[in-house]
């Protein structure tokens, strides 16, 4: 949930200094127009981490638009005329009419989640509150309001070197007392609850949008094009018939650093250790699969990656290790008829491992959030809902005890255009190289931003991704083969 | 829930035959032309009371329509290969493809609610199971299937007199063993569970359809009526940009009776009798809002009724028993600017009552599946969700103790005519009539029908409708008096 937010995105004082003034103009017309055309109320929720800059950037959108236009609530402490009514009076009280905004600092997200951390909820009583706000939001957008909810993240270290910053200046050193550290030594806590929480709220009309809050530049930019591209695209387009059919926010990063780029594609592994490691991995992952409490398991490995990236040989070297009887290989191709004809998760159901069995899925559900998304065979709203669709679909599996382990393996470009001339080259390898490949390589920065946006919203604690750097195979194949032995170890010893 | 399918609804023998095999050619003909058109799956689930009819109905289904386009499942325990995966991998593996029609006797209910009602499980895990369910169907949905869920139910009259008459024949003896009669000492905790689950999932998109499952004719008929009108009303609508925005079910009852239709509307107060009951009811009340416990809840009262059916006389006389700072009496008439701007339910937040305080609706959030429904305000999809968002608003209130009391004062279509006239003709009554009451009279049976729909989908454990024959005012407002004071007197007890 949190991986594209961690990774140091900064915006320079020029490029700010140049963007700030047009986007401010445009925010304002969009303005305008919103109150113009009185079709529908927009509501931004402003939640996060301590210190991420959620209240600057509340006070900078009240700058950059007309703030008469504007309400902007703060919750503290309901106050006595408020706690005679139900939890949700306030919130329904400060609700934008059509037309205005309403810029929410907190929301019906903060109680819930602080009195977990505190612990003085539990589990269940979080999961109900969530109920309710997922009712509530869907009431929300059913009733055709346009729902933007940013996440401000920083990352451990981050956090703890701010705070440890605040107390180095004089002039910031009040800021930081006793109570500061006590909540930094909750962070993981804070963390795990937020992203449980943010899963289950995710959804296709009211997405989080998870905005790293290091670099003020960044962040409000960020938000800034994120609210103008989102409501140009709402103004621009017709009211449908039912409002569940209103588009979902466009998130609209403003520096081009991404999840992929930060990988280290330098890795390399000579030979000799790579054999060595190869066996050493094979053989712990044979007698896992022997353990005899791995009957009670079921285990699904799945495959997604760049053309090329070296998915077939990597399966290959996994299936070496194991008994032929334990494992079922799944090509996921184009649908037939009858998987058409079906949800785009029956044909997955099917192929599901039963106990002591491994299934492995050579490309996955995740198509629809890749290839569907981007050749646009299916619209825009459908997968939107997917990502909490699947996060469902993967919550059950884990629950059944199935577990679940996820790979990307990437390539950079320019070796994904070495492998492909070598495969035309070799006779035996041409078969694997067709047009299909090569008009996909030509949408590669929409496929990355397609992978990216399923990295950060189906990354989850019991399932995330395992982002592999695959230039080098002999170090990829390694990783793979060593995250399947961990995380079968990991639910072994559950 | 269940006000309409205890009312003995039957359909004769002649009308039976007449009718059934016109129906039968009618589906048939639907079911190829679905077949042909292949654009989404039909899934009907039957579930329900036992002995409701629910496996006669799945027999005949399957004699009316072409079987081999129909795929029927009963889910008994699970199988080995089933239970090595997910609870809802059965489920996914007999979903109808596009084109075809599913029929679930059973479905992915039973166990939640058995499992409930035997005691296996708690509530908070059938809400789970329910979590489960709501997200499973938003699926379907929003992939396009067409959702039909049948609750078959028996008043537990009804159920007695069965099981009776089973055990005093000879040839149907053996099919009532001490496990009947064992469930049946669980009638009241089925029901109240059955309910609970049926509000909870009972959405704008797949919302359920309760039919009395005494008379085979009507139940048949009903079902299959529901079933044809449903088919032919998405078969022809095109395929919307988003799946959510498809139609609802369009529940057809096939004999003409109905909840209103089944009060008694001959009761008559004497003025002397009522001059004792109003003083002691009205006093009544008036100690229960002084009641020290009183403090600590809060009230909604709520009138809605027929036109001319004596809402604001009644109202006073409940007003005249209050202190003027305990109430509030708040009238509902069309949305001012600023209301319509906000979602619907907003303009009544606004008026909800502090603690130790009663709200007095004069019409209320009841006007969207009423007024808006039958003048066509909003579209469908809209005024069909709205029965689960009022049902959610409901017990957010009852959550926070606030006690809600819904009366619908029923007067017949004579006396309100009596009573229009009697308007027009005395002078100081003649600001009570307009035009607008005349064209609502017109659309008597539209309002009818919204009423009872009103009723089956709102009526619920914690906040019931009271229907109070009002032909005689008297009576009519000491039983409004009465039903005030007990509910009041029940929470102070809680």
């Amino acid at each position: 949930m949190f991986e594209s937010a961690e990774l140091g995105h900064k915006i320079s004082k020029e490029v700010y200094s140049h963007e700030e003034p047009l986007l401010r103009e445009q925010l304002l017309e969009c303005q305008y127009e919103l109150l113009a055309a009185k079709r529908f109320p927009v509501l931004v929720i402003i939640s996060g981490a301590d210190g991420a800059g959620k209240g600057e950037t509340v006070n900078l959108l009240n700058e950059w638009m007309d703030p008469r236009l504007i309400m902007t609530e703060a919750f503290d402490a309901p106050s006595q005329e408020e706690r005679q009514r139900p939890r949700f009076y306030r919130f329904w009280n400060t609700l934008p009419p059509k037309g205005h905004i309403g810029i929410l600092f907190g929301s019906w997200y903060t109680s819930p989640i602080e009195e977990r951390v505190s612990g003085d909820t539990k589990t269940v009583e979080l999961d109900a509150a969530i109920e309710e706000i997922v009712r509530f939001e869907k009431m929300l957008t059913d009733e055709g309001a346009l729902v933007l909810k940013f996440w401000f993240h920083l990352s451990k270290n981050r956090q703890k070197a701010r705070l440890k910053a605040l107390e180095a200046n004089p002039k910031t050193r009040w800021r930081i007392s006793d109570t500061e550290w006590e909540q930094f030594k909750h962070y993981d806590k804070f963390r795990r609850i937020s992203e449980h929480t943010l899963r289950k709220t995710s959804t296709g009309n009211a997405p989080w949008i998870v905005v790293e809050g290091t670099d003020a530049n960044f962040r409000s930019l960020t938000v800034g094009q994120t609210l103008l591209k989102t409501l140009r695209a709402r103004l621009g387009s017709p009211d449908l018939p039912s409002a569940t059919a209103n588009l979902p926010p466009i998130f609209a990063p403003v520096d081009n650093l991404h999840l992929l780029q930060t990988l280290d594609m330098s890795q390399v592994m000579a030979k000799k250790e790579y054999n060595a490691e190869l066996e050493k991995w094979q053989g712990r992952l044979n007698s896992l699969s022997r353990h005899p409490e791995f009957k009670k398991l079921s285990v699904v490995f799945l495959f997604e990656g760049n053309d090329a990236a070296g998915k077939g040989s990597t399966i290959r070297r996994v299936t070496q290790a194991l008994d032929a009887r334990r494992y079922q290989v799944i090509q996921v191709t184009a649908p037939t008829d009858e998987e058409l004809a079906q949800p785009y998760l029956w044909r997955f159901w099917r192929h599901l491992p039963k106990r002591g069995s491994i299934t492995i899925f050579d490309r996955s559900w995740y198509g629809r959030v890749l290839v569907e998304r981007v050749e646009k065979f299916c619209a825009e709203t459908d997968w939107m809902r997917a990502y909490a669709e699947i996060n469902d679909f993967e919550e059950q599996l884990i629950n059944h005890r199935i577990v679940v382990v996820k790979f990307w393996l990437a390539i950079t470009k320019e070796e994904q255009l070495a492998r492909f001339k070598q495969r035309e080259e070799t006779p035996h390898k041409q078969f694997k190289i067709t047009a299909d490949d090569w008009r996909n390589r030509e949408k590669w920065d929409q496929y990355e931003h397609a992978v990216c946006d399923m990295i950060d919203r189906t990354s989850t604690e019991y399932a995330p991704w395992h982002v592999i750097p695959s230039n080098d195979k002999r170090s990829a194949r390694i990783q793979v083969l060593r995250s399947c032995c961990e995380s079968i170890e990991e639910a072994l010893n559950e």
